[in-house]
C-alpha cells in the first residue's frame, strides 16, 4: 500500500489562513458504541409510514435529477409555514420562511449578509458551540458573554451589555444547547427591545420546551428578529440537514443574496416536505422525550448528581472533579455522552427508556 | 389577503453589509418554456436503473434519517475516488477526495479556508459567474484579468499576471464557461509553477473535453493545485448537488476546519453513491451530447453565426447587436437561452437532438 498522491505534503505546509492554523475540525466522536447519547438526536426512528413517503417523494423526483432543484425551495417553505404557524398561532407564510442544509447553514447565512469583517456577534455562553465557529468562519468578530454560574441568563445584565457592546447580532438560544434552559417569551422581549442590532433566537429544541415560540414576537420587531429552527431533533430528520427560520421578508430577501444558488437538492426538499406531512407521528416522541427527560432528572438527582433544569431532550449534570474521566468512565460502560468543556459537567441526550437505564446504571456505578 | 407579517420593513432598512446593498440574488430564470437550453443540465433524464437504485438507497438510509450522517462521507469519498482514478489514471484515494453541495459549496469551503479578507484570487474572464460571487461572499479580493478577445486564454501573458500580481488562490476553468475551451495540460502546468499560491482548476464540464485532466499533475504539485469537479453536468445530477474536489490529503484536512459539520446528508450521500453505479449509463449521454454540439456548431456556422470553440455542453455564440433582445427573440419561439452578459454573445446548452433542432430552427429565423 502506497501513501495517497500528495502525502509529502502538510497542513502546515499550505497557505492557510492565519485564524485557522492550529486548530482541529468541529465535532463530537463518532464512534460504535452500543448507547449514544451524545448529538442530541431524537432516539426514534422515523416511522415506517414516513420512510415509505421518503422513499415515495425520492423515487419521483429522482426522474427530474439532471434538472437543477427550485433555487427558491417555494414548496418546502409553504409546507414549514403551515407547519409554524399551527405550532406556533402565528399566521406565517413562504415569504416569512428560508431553508438550507441544516440550521448551521442558516446561520452562516445569516452572519454572511448582517456579519463578517468590521462587525461583531454575541452570544451568551456556555451556548451551542457552531455559533462562534460559524462566526469565525465569516469572519465575525466574537464577544462572548457569560451566563451566570447556574448557567441562566441574567436577563437584566443582558440587555444592559446587548446596549452598551452594540453587536450588530446576537445570538439567543432557547432552550439553551448545552445547559437546557428556555427563556421566557417577557425577557426575550426585552432583550430584543434593548438589542441595537439583529437577534437571531436559535431555537433548534423549541418543540421540547413549554415555553411560547420567539415567532410570536416577529410582527413586533420584524426589523431585528430572526428565528432560527432545524428539523434534526423534534422531526428525527438530523440525517436529512434541513434548517429553517422566521423573518420578515426582507430579511428572507437578504440571504438570497448571499445564499449559494441551489443549495438545496431537489432529494433534501422532496424528503423534507414528505417528513413534515407526518409531523403529528413524529412530534408525539417529543411527548414521549420529556417525560422520559423529567425522569432521568429526578433519578439523577436522587443519585446524588446535580443537574442542570432543562426544557430540551438532554440534560446537564455534574459535578465531577474531571469531568473528561468520567466521560471515559461512561464509555467504558458502552454509554457515549457528551464532555461539552464547561469544567465539572457532562451532557447526556435523552434516549429511549431502555437507553436512559442504560446511562442510569451506569451513573449509579460511576458516582 | 393580508401582508405577510413584517412586510412593513424593506430591505433597505435591514444593516445588510454595505457591499450588498443594491445587488440582485443569482440566478438565471427558472422559466416554464418548452426548451430549456439555459443552465448546461444534461437532457438525458437519468437511467429507470439509476432511478431505482437511488430510490432503494435512500429507502435504506431513510431508517436512520434520526441520525446525523457521516460527517467526513468516507464512503462517499471512496467511490468518488474510484470513479476519479478509473477515468484519469490516476491512482486517488479517499484522503484525496472531499465532497459538498454542489462545487459552489466546494469553492465557497476552499476560499474560507485559503481566502478571505486581505486576501486575493484572481480569475481569467470571462469565466464562471459564481467565482466573483463566492470570492465576495467570503470577503477576498477578486482580481479579474481578462482573457484574449476570442475567449483563449493567452498563457504567456497569464503566467507573467500570476507571477506578478501573486494572487492567494487563482481559478483556471477548463473547459472554461461560458465560453467552452479547454488549457492542454502544457499550458496549465505553466501556470502552476509560474504561481506563487494556490491553482484551482475547475473542471465542472472535464468529462466533455478530450483534453487531460488537471489531476494528472496532482503529484507534482500537491502543495498548489487543487481540481473541482461536479456531478451535475455529465452525471444528469445537477438536481442532487454534489459537487467534489481532487487535491493532497493535507488539502482536505485545511477544508475539514472550515467546513459545517454534517454538511452532506445521508440522502445526498446515499443518492451520490447510487449514481456513481450507474456512471457508464449516464456517461453514454457525454458522447451524444459531444456529438451533438458539433453538429449544432457546424449548423451555426453554416447560418452565418460566429461560433467559439467548444470542449463541453454549450456553445457560446454571436454575434449580436443587441444580445438581450435576441434573447428575447428566442424565447418568444419557446427556446431559452442564457445572456451570460458577454456582449454581442449568447450561450446555448446542448440539449437532446429534437431540443437541439427546435434552437437551429430558431436560429434560422433569428439570424
Amino acid at each position: 500500500m502506497t501513501d495517497p498522491i500528495g502525502s509529502s505534503v502538510q497542513l502546515g505546509d499550505l497557505p492557510l489562513r492565519a485564524d485557522l492554523r492550529g486548530r482541529s475540525p468541529y465535532g463530537a466522536p463518532q464512534l460504535d458504541v452500543e448507547f449514544r447519547l451524545n448529538t442530541n438526536e431524537n432516539p426514534y426512528p422515523p416511522p415506517p409510514a414516513l420512510v415509505a413517503d421518503v422513499t415515495q417523494a425520492v423515487a419521483e423526483a429522482a426522474v427530474n435529477l439532471h434538472r437543477y432543484p427550485d433555487r427558491d425551495a417555494v414548496a418546502l417553505r409553504t409546507d414549514l409555514a403551515a407547519y409554524l404557524s399551527a405550532s406556533t398561532g402565528v399566521a406565517l407564510t413562504t415569504a416569512n420562511l428560508w431553508a438550507a442544509n441544516g440550521s448551521n447553514e442558516v446561520l452562516q447565512q445569516i452572519l454572511q449578509a448582517f456579519g463578517g469583517p468590521g462587525r461583531t456577534a454575541l452570544g451568551f455562553e456556555p451556548s451551542y458551540s457552531m455559533h462562534p465557529i460559524i462566526a469565525a468562519g465569516t469572519r465575525t468578530e466574537w464577544a462572548p458573554t457569560p451566563r451566570r454560574a447556574d448557567f441562566t441568563l441574567d436577563t437584566a445584565a443582558a440587555t444592559r451589555v446587548l446596549a452598551e457592546r452594540a453587536p450588530h447580532i446576537a445570538f439567543v438560544t432557547s432552550p439553551n444547547n448545552p445547559t437546557g434552559g428556555s427563556i421566557p417569551l417577557d425577557e426575550l422581549r426585552a432583550l430584543v427591545e434593548a438589542a441595537p442590532g439583529l437577534i437571531v433566537v436559535d431555537e433548534a429544541y423549541a418543540e421540547f420546551s413549554s415555553q411560547p415560540s420567539a415567532v410570536t414576537l416577529l410582527a413586533e420587531y420584524p426589523a431585528k428578529l430572526i428565528v432560527s429552527r432545524t428539523m434534526s431533533k423534534a422531526f428525527a430528520f438530523a440525517g436529512g440537514r434541513l434548517g429553517y427560520l422566521a423573518a420578515a421578508p426582507a430579511m428572507v430577501d437578504a440571504l438570497l443574496l448571499v445564499r449559494l444558488p441551489y443549495h438545496l437538492s431537489v432529494v433534501t426538499q422532496a424528503a423534507a416536505r414528505a417528513a413534515l406531512r407526518h409531523a403529528d407521528a413524529t412530534l408525539a416522541s417529543v411527548h414521549k422525550l420529556a417525560s422520559e427527560r423529567d425522569r432521568v432528572v429526578d433519578a439523577l438527582r436522587g443519585l446524588g448528581f446535580q443537574v442542570v433544569p432543562s426544557d430540551a431532550n438532554f440534560v446537564l449534570f455534574g459535578q465531577f472533579d474531571d469531568a473528561p474521566a468520567t466521560w471515559q468512565a461512561y464509555l467504558d460502560h458502552g454509554v457515549l455522552i457528551r464532555d461539552v468543556g464547561i469544567p465539572g459537567h457532562l451532557r447526556v441526550t435523552i434516549g429511549t427508556p431502555a437507553e436512559n437505564d442504560a446511562f442510569l446504571a451506569a451513573s449509579k456505578e460511576i458516582r
